[in-house]
């Protein structure tokens, strides 16, 4: 250990867990306000705790199974480290965690910020916001502390014939950590994602359309569900999503730092390695410096509060910059370049974020043309939706290609190209750098969303409804830029992941050798490890034969490409089938309780929760198991060249889809509430109607299908990375 | 010329012109029936010429363009042979050329079927059958013409220094001969496209909605302008488009052939590279002996009528399986695997279409699943339309992935990559060497429902309707079979130019040594043509660097998938605009000349078909323009790398961007119908309604947007190949 800027990853990691544990202590201080609010507070947390329990149940099984096949890979076939199913189990474990607190933390809030908008909007942006940062800052701690702690630990086991640390062997090891964070992610993102939609939609088509109460109303059965799905979807299952990218991104760009200067001496290769992680821990502080900037005062105009939130950003970034600027200078002397690496990630991202808000706000043009499409009914406002959301994939793929063209470029890539992806992993490392913050202000929007609905059902005055709905609006906005930051980082990620497979592909062989004693790669036999360790990486590229003449390779980017399709289809059928038991479970109650729209009877509200519970459980199976077979089939069929097609294919397909998904929702969504506004006839219009199928259809779009196509896309990465050596040693072809 | 069996392609061609000639008199014999019958296919024929005339203006325009900077290419840079931009120029001319003789056909023929079905269904069968064989004899009689032409003439002029016929370079300048027939078929299929789904959603929105007047009603102004688009988008642009496929399989396989025996005698190579014009000559003949099967007697019921479809396809495919094992053993011995390949592509071409048959017939349970998600509503509706669109491709993509892999090993290729990529080509050549009769079963659909149209406007008995509709619906299941080998053998023959890509950088280099005397690629040096004819092709990519980890490829893969998106976005949105001012114009009319609804006034047909023809014209040039720019711009920036990633990623994405757009729209459109025969409610109820919403949804995807991507692939690819010179000479990274 020579450095010891290392050390500052865990101590920020503390201090973040600490200051969360302190904002923790603000918000759980507040009165949560009247009995009626402090009842259905405690109904959403009850729903959220019961479903996150049979979620988990079912992720243990799916985690004892697939540990069950890592200890096979690894003391049967001999074909990975035995550090794999622990460091797996640890990635999943603390993914989940930091969701749980985060959800639970999102439900304590919400009666709470409801209650301080009683008295003041500042109060309320404050107990909103501080509830956010506490997911924000639990998430980033988490990943950061367990990514240092089993650097320190495997540092001290994993040793070279020489007796120093195998930095090469240590970072692959770590990357199954991100394959247990990606898993549980994909779960929760998948699961929440049909809970929430089921609970959405059947509540709107039971409840709004065929028995005309309005959103919120304590009558509708529904409605605990449907606000128990904003937890565990948009906090829960945000949060294990975000958490899995911040692992990805440093975990991948330190094995590519290890590989970089793999030939160099040992000293760099360990600067190269914890670079990502010191300018992780330097974003964690940038963070909580950011989150005591946001502040606001009474009567603010929603663009005052926008400011105050973008102020908190900024310092962040400003900080992260010039951290990161030190930190490069001090690690890496004579590749400052890689600081340009960095600076292109922040800017790519903030590219990706603004046009994302150019697409879907309702202060833009393509919003609005789609709302006045709306005019010549529902099937002009659907062809219209889906064209704009196909446009709008140019502006974050042209972004992308220059961020990656750039990052490679200016961290010396055409001269060295394992350099060159090292930068494009540590741009994505930048991007994330502030996630705390970023996050913050994302996982706001549903505590201010749920905020509204508690006031809704405890029937307080309508000044309260408005304070809320304007936090809610401004969450609206504020995730347009971290979508941009998550979709960004996410090509990113999957990027250096794709370069750090080849690495390895390498240790994969390196256990093979030591078992076999001989290994043949196309034209090349491999007898010994030195002289495996010696072979370049251009060198190994060549040999594995990953070009595009490749028919493997070609076979594969058609089924990545597919992947992203039939998962995207898969996760909107369920999303149709749970949303159908529920209506029937909501009509069945009107019909069996007629006194509910009187008041004279309580509706069912756990049998709703329940139904959504069991129908997340229920579909999410499916596409899950198909993102994890899928890679390891592909790769013991085609092989290494196969895996590499199907992961180049899911990247730029599921990327685009990703985007045309996400955007395409978000502007049917608010060219709705454009004409809610009172433009083309307002609400009860024809217009209005038509928009609100397109709303409707954009739903499992874009907070299903869409956002888990990126942790797709990155756990199909995982796998592949976890059973390299399965890959290399068994293909069929 | 050591083989004679290569005339049997030209003297192939010339029989199919021919029996199409014959036909056509036949045809041209009988009656057009009453005046009304003949006023009326006059009109439509009239607006037929008078938008092709004014697409052709435009498409004239562009090729001029084209040509002059080809001829910069050829003669001031001089990266092209000077051969190119005459090959591109009969490309276009043959393709258009084709299209409208099948197109002015189909417009002779409606009437004539529709008079033939007051007597019997079998005459009417007969001649919108004949007529449809026409267009498909055509189609491949010109293009086997002129292929064969070029090929006689080429190899008398392009000589090796030695003296002999220099393959390798005739058939990657034949190549140019293919940019023209893409050329002209995106024009074609993208013009016709909007123009048909404008005038058709422009006569429903006003006429079937808003007036309450039946399809094809006489009062409707629209109605004259959606029978025209019929005949320009479904029988021109498919004319056309399939015109491309078949001589891009052909030209491809051609190159591959050279490149793949160039190191072995000069006899075999051309042996190689006559065999996809041998089986495609087979194959013309194979389509006229299945013509002449194809007969039904009367009252027939849509079992026997499909029958005796499938018949005639069947005897055709018989034949060319027995007459390829043939001329692979006399022209390849040896190399009989090459025949397994063709096999494959078959076999490929068979699995494609009854899975579009599956997902898109109202017989099977995805298109009624829909049907019963019309219930509860437009939104419930789209969004299983999508679902089951995008999990619909999972099917064609596995068919694919083992039909390249199949085709590529029966070749050979796991010995020689080579003649595995020339596996695939073939492939694709098998799969469209029936063409003649396949496009015959398609370009029929579109004649069924002219006279069916026809006889509603010309008021004839109910009978006749009947009959004409069974015509109709049958084509409609015929049409799935014809998409499976258009879908399938566009992904084979990208697949085949993207290797054909490698060869023409190569013949490209040769043109810049001529000029420079030395030309540097990554680590390799070259200074005459004589060590650049000795470079392997293996040798060749490795240092080209099209691996996956060159982030140029990666870039490329992103741009390509993109470009899929923005294509299909932009021509969705223009499909709106062309529509919006057709509905436009319809209500003016119906305004201004209120007589029309009570027979008292005429409507100007004609300036409805003046809207079309504008709105197609004008909304055709920016989606096209981006497929030839942006290939070239790729290349110029990132080069060859850039270019292959770009073409990879197009098919990749495009491919089953396509299949995903064709089979939701096909699904909504037969959903509709199924409700329409009586289920759910039937005509009128509220599922009725909401599954008209479906059906206008994939108007503009299955027969705008989808169709096109196609084109799109391999345009890119072949205009990629045309500039490889400049990409490889003058590129910026």
């Amino acid at each position: 250990m020579d450095n010891y800027l290392f050390f500052l990853a865990p101590a920020a990691a503390v201090i973040a867990l600490a200051f969360a544990y302190f904002f923790y202590r603000q918000v759980i201080r507040l009165e949560e306000g009247t009995p009626k609010m402090v009842e259905i507070a405690q109904a959403v947390r009850r729903g959220a705790k019961a479903y996150i329990k049979q979620q988990y149940k079912i992720v243990i099984i799916f985690f004892i199974v697939a540990c069950i096949f890592l200890m096979f890979l690894a003391f049967v076939l001999k074909v990975q480290s035995g550090w794999t199913p622990f460091a797996f189990l640890t990635g999943g474990f603390f993914s989940a965690l930091a969701g749980f607190i985060g959800m639970i933390t999102a439900t304590l809030a919400s009666a709470r910020t409801t209650h301080q908008a009683r008295t003041s909007l500042d109060q309320a942006l404050r107990v909103a916001f501080r509830s956010g940062a506490i997911m924000g800052l639990v998430v980033v701690g988490l990943a950061l502390l367990d990514i240092a702690i089993w650097f320190l630990v495997l540092q001290r086991f994993v040793l070279t014939p020489a007796g120093g640390p195998d930095y090469a062997k240590i970072t692959v090891t770590m990357l199954s950590f991100g394959m247990g964070a990606s898993l549980q992610a994909l779960f929760a993102r998948v699961g929440g994602g049909i809970y929430t939609k089921a609970a959405d939609v059947g509540a709107d088509l039971v409840g709004k359309v065929e028995a005309g109460i309005p959103e919120d109303d304590p009558r509708n059965p529904a409605t605990i569900a449907d606000n128990v799905g904003d937890n565990v979807g948009d906090v829960a299952g945000m949060g294990a999503d975000l958490y899995e990218s911040y692992a990805g991104s440093i975990l991948s760009t330190a094995a590519l730092g290890a590989s970089a200067f793999a030939m160099v001496a040992g000293e760099m290769a360990f600067n190269a390695v914890i670079l990502p992680m010191v300018i992780a821990g330097i974003g964690v502080l940038a963070s909580i410096i950011g989150v005591f900037t946001v502040r606001t005062k009474e009567g603010a105009t929603q663009k005052e509060l926008l400011k105050s939130l973008g102020f908190g950003i900024n310092v962040s970034s400003v900080i992260i910059i010039l951290g990161s600027l030190g930190a490069v200078y001090l690690l890496l002397p004579g590749h400052m370049g890689v600081f340009g690496s960095i600076v292109v990630g922040l800017m790519v991202g903030i590219v990706v974020g603004k046009s994302v808000e150019y697409f879907t706000s309702e202060s833009y043009r393509p919003t609005r043309g789609i709302a006045a499409k709306a005019e010549t009914g529902e099937a002009t406002v659907i062809i219209d939706g889906l064209s704009t959301g196909m446009i709008s994939t140019a502006i974050p793929v042209l972004s992308i290609v220059a961020g990656i063209i750039g990052a490679f470029a200016l961290a010396g890539g055409f001269n060295n190209a394992i350099m060159g992806l090292y930068g494009i992993g540590i741009a994505a490392v930048g991007m994330l750098s502030t996630l705390g913050m970023t996050l913050a202000t994302d996982a706001y929007g549903p505590i201010a969303d749920n905020a509204g609905g508690n006031a809704e059902m405890a029937g307080l005055e309508k000044k309260v409804r408005e304070r809320t709905d304007a936090l809610d609006s401004l969450g609206n906005t504020t995730a347009a830029t971290g979508k941009g930051f998550a979709i960004g980082s996410a090509a990113l990620t999957a990027l250096a992941l794709l370069a750090a497979y080849i690495e390895e592909v390498k240790a994969g062989i390196g256990h093979i050798l030591q078992k076999a004693g001989e290994f043949t790669l196309g034209n090349l036999t491999i007898t010994d490890a030195a002289s495996l360790k010696e072979i370049t990486i251009e060198k190994f590229m060549d040999v594995l034969n990953i070009s595009l003449m490749n028919p493997k390779v070609i076979a594969g980017i058609f089924l990545g490409s597919m992947m992203a399709f039939l998962f995207s289809g898969l996760t909107m059928k369920a999303v149709g089938r749970a949303a159908s038991d529920m209506v029937n479970e909501v009509r069945r109650q009107f019909r069996e309780k007629p006194g509910i729209m009187d008041g004279s009877e309580q509706p069912d509200y756990q049998q709703c929760v329940l139904i959504s519970t069991k129908g997340a459980q229920r579909e999410m199976m499916l596409p899950s198991i198909m993102a994890v077979v899928v890679p390891i089939a592909v790769g013991l069929v085609f092989g290494i060249p196969g895996v590499m097609g199907l992961l180049a294919g899911a990247l730029g397909s599921g990327f685009i889809l990703a985007i045309f998904m996400a955007n395409a929702g978000g502007a049917w969504d608010n060219a709705k509430k454009y004409i809610e506004q009172g433009n083309f006839g307002g609400k009860g219009s024809r217009a209005h109607k038509a928009s609100v199928v397109g709303d409707t259809v954009g739903d499992p779009l874009k907070d299903t299908s869409g956002p888990s196509l990126n942790i797709l896309i990155k756990l199909m990465s995982m796998v592949s990375i976890v059973v390299a050596g399965l890959s290399a040693g068994y293909s069929l072809l």
